[in-house]
């Protein structure tokens, strides 16, 4: 029930799928920066349905729109409300499966929880369109992150049983930049995205969907921030992540192969290197003790497969009660995880912003 | 350096490894509860050290003390400060390591982040002991869960490469305590739970440590609570989680197999059963949306190796900035899944109540 | 910095005075309650600039507009976001002054806090027409307290020297309903409201403004709601409704006066009376201990008088830092009191509502 | 029910009246300040029952003692858990008089929101005993922020009818101490000293009590801090300070008096002196928009008169539900006031201090 998110750098978001549109506020921006409304459309398109035979056919243009905070082209530190509309709805599908519970989608949870209130159409506010005002958030944390050379890159580690597991880590941002770009699905090495794709065409045809991972890093996150107990780094990045839909799980560094891992494995090492102490692995991805050691924040998480397929499948009348078997139509994604990327993005700068500025990091831009 | 956790049930932790004691403030308890320190206790044996040979060999006996709250054996409305002393201080192999940046503990970024000024003696605030008081708070939250009949379970699923991935949702909770309490380090299957000890003693005698996994199984939460967005129990639960030092990973139902997963497979198809809207299989993990479907809430945690060994290590001089190979001695626990089950408990009953509390779902024992 | 407010009835603010648009959402309010906008509407009436010859000029018809949350006339449970245009807009006068601080208006804060980033035109943020977002949130908060019998009603209890001191705590809602209807200016006794219009009128034409008092009360709020230390109802209240510009105190029941009573006249005496326990007077204005005795909640707040008058004021010219005598023509209301009004209630409303909702009071509306 | 204040300098409070002690957790302090044990304790002193003839008679030394978060005689950026304990306790009257409802006193508002669970002696949890605690964590925000030159400084206004009203803004720090520390009831005039006194020791006399207001003036608080809309300056003084029991009002500069003037007197004209932007006289009492302008912050709050008397009141036996008239004995205050003083600055300090923290703003010290 709660639709606003961090401490100083705070978002809102409000809108519903087929609603009239899709909204953002964003409060605790500094004032007078230059706001770049391209730079916030580059990451919306990122996430725009209709971008590639690879996503949805919904067509949407998602043109941002501001509505308040901005003033003579830069902010003026008042909350700071951006907007896109929707306007390729088609909301038949859902009146006519009104009553039939989709399989691991929000229907039925939505039900017991609104008592039948919500707004269905297009899954409402449980639609991964949501996340459009997260992205919006998103673009306007990282430029400010970016300011300070903090960097952070996501990218599709694995769809199905294709998986990247090359160490990114020493490549520079650019060139991570310059490899995804190559990529309709946002991967990195283009022999194995060429794999994906395939296998994403393959189940669309089977009118199926296909799951992924997706890592993520970010640089030059300054050590020392984050803390002990209660709100080290890990848990305000996992809370932030899980706000996406479809993200079933998140890890630091080794993180589930640290289970079968000794100590002398998995420990890293401290080193002295270009006179800086640093990590010789980095295990631990970037983070002990809940604060950051300087290493690069590294986390990869699961994306599932999108629960809206053609296939035909067992469930539940609702109006009756009793147990059916119905094909669901409609448009969708058969693997959202290229998608998810700009939004997994948005999500961590805009948390780990939030807490530079809790712990007094004022990013030097604040001050001009 | 946010010590306090909840929005209704909040508990506020204090107290360092080798000061005079670790405490836990727990705020929100309605008044007229039956205070029961026994219970208390028993899930603090669960977690204390010096337990058994497959434990560190520092003894406590920590004791529960109450400090207020409580008057004539109930709860009062007013916080409950409940603490346990550090008896069995051994400082010394800490003076002497001091200048040592020991490898994936907090050594650094506590130095970066507190200037050289935090109590380092056990590790201080970043001592696994610390949680302790988790257990405390989360022995009074798991009481009120359970006279609403909610049940919490969490169990060692693997040490090392040794794997129980058994099924156990459809087991009864006494069943699976009584599994439980007849393995040393709480597995549910004694075969494996042999092998595991076995293992532990062998990563012992090697002077090594070694990493596990805790599986954690909430049964009869009451369906249609949570949220989308940005407090959804994904969110809420994993924040709570990594509160937990030495925990890098967490999945939701299939997890990270859902990655390898089609939508044909993975969806979790609703049918009535008893007469009731359930799910045929629960890979969702009982959270659809962000919300709970009715379902038993699965999740799957991952725990580091314990990065105290005694093998000699490759590190950091701090004082000369020098790299160096050295052993540390000390006590400390070859593998900290088993302890740590009890603190996952505690710390997923924490954040449901608190949960449950803001949602205005009122337990009946509050009204009486 | 902070412009969301409330915990499970959360507001969030937006839009300036001069921008596009003022803007509210409105958080966690329950799915499958009637929306009446009409209801809405009437309340921004109140506060409407250009609504008599007693305040502003400025025209503004405040014409509510849905933009999310609501789906068939009901509330589905998402945020609601809610705007109203700004039309009738004059910003002439603010570029010509630019440069000169108008004595006790916020130039100078938000020239400081804002490096001269901020949205000047019509004040932006700091005017009080950013209230009208509060009046849309309170008027949905006062429906579902109403629904509970709770009622709010604030009246003009001073302006200038002229002063109501009649007690109306006996009388009923409506009746004093009626009473504020008739009077221009929302005072109750009709002889004194017409005296305080003449003497606002007099003061408008000697182109300076008046200051007053608003007395509020709520009826029939539970007892036993709110709580020691931290989060007393006055301390909520008070935190509310210093929200709201040109207030620059409060007092709760006998307030003030009680520097100069003792306790054997201020101390409430314990009675029943009508089978139920109550106090003979309400020096305590119906909350002791920071909890609500059942008794109404009463306090008074002093509304300055407005900062814009036409008359010639000394100040600084920022640009050249010199000390100037200037007038500042603009239009502007000579007594800001009676259009306060409102949002004392509405902040009223969004502060207790939010209180039931912590301490997991339902309103039975809630359960339909 | 919630005993936490604050955002990145947080405190928590704890213990009862006649329980084992009385405590507070300071979060958000941090590492590396030099503690001071001393100067906390020169602060309970002032607030310390029996510290002369016109207090309580109940004999407490107050000395306070460090659970947690000091290593080395420094902070070490962990929580500090400070306590004193409770030993002149004799909860006798409060057995006897359990029955019956002390007017003004929390026991019936206890009763409804804590079943009868809490605990009454000595008024547990409502005494003015746990602002002891307040006293703690404002004595170490008040260290910091004096390193930053930042003083704040509360005295007694009035007592009953005996008012000094002389303005001391331009006074030094250091000047208002001395003159404060002349007089047992911390006024700053020597001649309405011995008024209040002669009349509180009257009122005693009478076994009845009395009330005052109390007058803070914060220096060099910088300007540009706080905020419109939700957090500004009066919004979180006020919730602070109405934390303190028998506070019942604030205002802020010429606070009520405005209700009365015209803008043209209470607007402050600006005027630029020694060479910086000022206001020629403070009746916006430092704060304009919610934010500091620079200029003294000045505030003025009232005491009600204590609510326990020796004289004969009507009130309820809650046990019969009959209406009697009833004498209570026991050991109480004439006059809370001048007692309340220290409190008055901590809640001031730690609400400020916090605000700081808030907006980025790094004490120099915090660096070192």
């Amino acid at each position: 029930m709660d639709n606003s998110f961090g401490t100083i750098f705070k978002i809102t978001s409000f809108g519903e799928s087929h609603g009239k549109l899709i909204g953002i506020i964003i409060d605790g921006v500094p004032a007078g920066l230059d706001f770049n409304l391209e730079l916030i459309q580059k990451e919306l398109n990122m996430r725009r349905p209709g971008q590639s035979n690879l996503t949805t056919s919904r067509n949407e243009e998602d043109k941002v729109k501001v509505l308040s905070g901005i003033f003579n082209k830069k902010t003026t530190g008042a909350p700071i409300c951006l907007t896109i509309e929707n306007k390729d709805i088609n909301s038949l599908p859902y009146e006519k499966f009104k009553k039939f519970l989709r399989p691991s989608h929000a229907d039925y949870t939505a039900l017991i929880k609104f008592g039948g209130n919500s707004d269905y159409r297009g899954s409402g506010r449980f639609s991964g369109r949501v996340t459009a005002g997260f992205v919006i958030a998103g673009a306007v944390a990282k430029q400010i992150l970016q300011k300070c050379n903090i960097t952070i890159l996501a990218y599709t580690k694995s769809i199905g049983d294709i998986l990247d597991e090359k160490d990114y880590t020493l490549y520079d941002y650019k060139e991570l930049i310059d490899l995804r770009e190559k990529s309709l699905i946002r991967a990195l090495d283009s022999e194995k995205s060429k794999l994906m794709e395939q296998l994403i065409i393959k189940v669309k045809n089977q009118k199926d969907s296909i799951g992924g991972s997706i890592k993520c890093i970010v640089k030059n996150f300054p050590e020392g921030k984050g803390g002990p107990v209660f709100n080290g780094l890990e848990s305000i990045i996992s809370k932030a992540i899980f706000s996406i839909p479809a993200i079933k799980g998140i890890e630091f560094g080794a993180g589930f192969k640290s289970a079968q891992m000794k100590g002398s494995e998995h420990n890293d090492p401290w080193v002295i290197k270009d006179g800086k102490v640093q990590t010789m692995k980095n295990d631990a991805g970037g983070i002990i003790g809940g604060i950051s050691t300087g290493m690069p924040i590294e986390f990869t998480v699961v994306v599932k497969p999108p629960s809206s397929i053609g296939i035909s499948q067992k469930t539940v009348n609702i109006e009756t009660n009793k147990n059916v078997e119905i094909e669901f139509s409609g448009r969708h994604d058969p693997c959202i995880a290229p998608r998810v990327i700009p939004v997994v993005e948005a999500m961590t700068a805009v948390v780990l912003l939030d807490c530079l500025l809790i712990e007094g990091f004022i990013p030097k831009v604040f001050k001009s």
